[in-house]
């Protein structure tokens, strides 16, 4: 494993575990969760409360910081971390997924990818030479390698070409990351294979073979379902080594985190607390509310007095009243109660694995949101 | 004046004074900006933001509130304090000027005002002891009586007659005052009499034999230029009881307060500091400056390192991506920013009184917001 950076097991239950990630900007503790800052900021957050709030690390995308405002110029200003007011660990995705889902006119080669800006229609190359080069512009702690994230639905052919090409550009990506990274910085490889049992164990283990510091799991969360999701979250867990971390990219609600922990997932990110926050969602102990909901037009309680999240104090009534007036605020004190929530959720899940109770809360928070579906629920 | 509600003078340069008024709620040293929080939140800012940017005592308005979320739906949760999580005094207006400003349909007689709320339509009734009501309702500290905000331009008779109609509706909103405000909360006349010095004149000296806990100026910032507001503040300064707190409605930039202040006037509240701050524009110890413009774009130098406010330590380089992006956190962070200059420059101007060199520092202001106008200005 890199210098400086290091993973160590604590707990475990099942295959569910606790440990922590070193890196030289500080300890993340696993399971974690990391909330997104795509633009160089977690949207509608002070920097100091991502922090307050109990996140560990938190997510960049390359995608959009190359865009704007580019990666040499954040370099020259002092680095990502300087620049965002966030010395903690940071992860930046290589950027793969983002040509994918927002860029236009996309070409996609065995060089790599070109496509269009969705900001100015420039044109831009990105093959995963140039995805490490930027990460290290940017001063990831944690680096990915460029991968192409096969669509959903792929045929086994499609699959397995893309999970190929993906093979082929991870083994690019960790020669240029060996000759361009800084001390403590680490990268990991990401397991494609789509829905197709035996094409994520091929990826799992190539990559493997290749050997990076720790293993993410791309490509699900696309649209094939729970169940396959987490399918193939077990089978690829079940192959990587014990001693990485491994990282579940894009996932997802608080069931499906539990569920990816039991299965033995280290790492999450996702924009879903963030997200819901601009939305009037809130996750909270007792369940998701929808705050537009008329029913807390007169509701004096507070949004969840469970979390110790200053922004969750507030009443439901006066979160009712911003999100309904369209006031800033709400969204500030949403985003922050949920990405509070996410964390508290981790934290309270190594609680339990390190207890080994970790089935019986999984088991307990399925039946608040059930609940909450019932009574509470209106999203 | 109202029992548990005073002002004291404290230092005298000129026509310039500090001073204290105390409320049940706390003391508000004057001279005061307060940041207006319209729909029961100072756009974009914490309440705690609020209270650490230095502001003593914010400002709410009627209109909106008593349209959206409603004052009986307020006092049944326990009061605008409570609701918006500030426990410092309020100043509520009477509703009157945005009415006139924002409503469709008035009908204005001597009743009051009917009016279509801009919100959903529905017509609502607006009277002197009306406006009083609600702001029991809402708990203000300071209240405002009902007054029709003279339009600029006005021919003198137009003025004349708004501003005896406005003079009944002071006769009657202190006597809806007194029948229904709890204990320390006060009541302020206006002065209106548009750019005619004797009608101002003549209102002053009416609303002071009627008798108020503070005098404001209305109808003044409505287009007749900063030469003509300054008179008329001048004259209505020098006839009000010294022993009463002045407030200037709606006022202004910062060259606007310090010349008010060096004529008298106590108090101030003005959009401009939140408003400025959602349009990418700054208020600092330098000067103002537009941090869309590109000449930010690689600049490294912390927004106003003069400044105490954490959020004026943020490099423009990062202020600037986040303007361009549209980030919610641009918004945020220079909301706050402008919020502390605002109280900065109050708590230097009161400095300034009490060592008697406001002339100077006046001077000294203007001379940094000259210099802004030619190398940073670019608003």
């Amino acid at each position: 494993m890199t210098d400086g950076f290091s993973f160590a097991v604590k707990a475990r239950d099942g295959s569910a575990r606790t440990g922590a990630i070193a890196t030289p900007r500080g300890v993340v503790r696993t399971p974690a969760f990391m909330p997104v800052g795509t633009g160089a900021t977690v949207k509608a957050m002070f920097p100091e409360d991502v922090a307050a709030a109990g996140a560990d690390i938190i997510l960049a995308n390359t995608y959009h910081l190359m865009l704007r405002p580019g990666a040499e110029r954040i370099a020259k200003l002092g680095g990502l971390h300087k620049f965002m007011h966030w010395d903690k660990p940071i992860l930046t995705d290589s950027g793969g997924y983002q040509v994918m889902s927002l860029a236009k006119l996309r070409r996609i080669d065995e060089e790599g990818v070109i496509f269009q800006s969705h900001i100015d229609g420039a044109t831009v190359a990105l093959t995963p030479e140039r995805a490490i080069e930027v990460q290290c512009l940017l001063g990831a702690d944690i680096q990915m390698v460029l991968d192409e994230c096969t669509p959903y639905p792929a045929t086994r052919k499609e699959a397995s070409a893309s999970l190929d090409l993906s093979l082929r550009w991870a083994e690019r990506s960790k020669r240029a990351f060996a000759g361009s990274a800084a001390p403590g910085q680490a990268l990991f490889g990401i397991v494609q294979g789509s829905v197709y049992p035996d094409l994520r164990e091929l990826s799992a283990n190539a990559l493997v073979e290749i050997g990076f510091d720790g293993y993410a799991i791309g490509g699900l969360a696309v649209g094939e379902g729970q169940g396959a999701m987490l399918d193939m979250t077990a089978i690829v867990a079940s192959i990587l080594p014990q001693d990485r971390p491994r990282y579940l990219m894009g996932v997802g609600t608080p069931e499906d985190l539990l569920l990816s922990i039991a299965r033995g997932i280290d790492m999450f990110d996702c924009v879903m607390p963030t997200r819901s926050g601009r939305h009037c969602q809130a996750f909270t102990w007792g369940g998701r509310l929808n705050l537009r909901n008329a029913r807390y037009a007169d509701d004096p309680a507070p949004l969840d007095l469970e979390s110790a999240c200053p922004a969750a104090h507030y009443e439901r009534a006066y979160l009712h009243h911003l999100v309904k007036s369209g006031e800033t605020l709400g969204a500030m004190l949403l985003s922050y109660a949920n990405v509070q929530f996410y964390q508290e959720l981790m934290a309270r899940a190594r609680e339990a694995i390190e207890e080994a109770r970790f089935t019986s809360f999984t088991e307990e928070m399925r039946q608040r949101y059930a609940k909450a579906s019932n009574e509470l629920d209106d999203i």
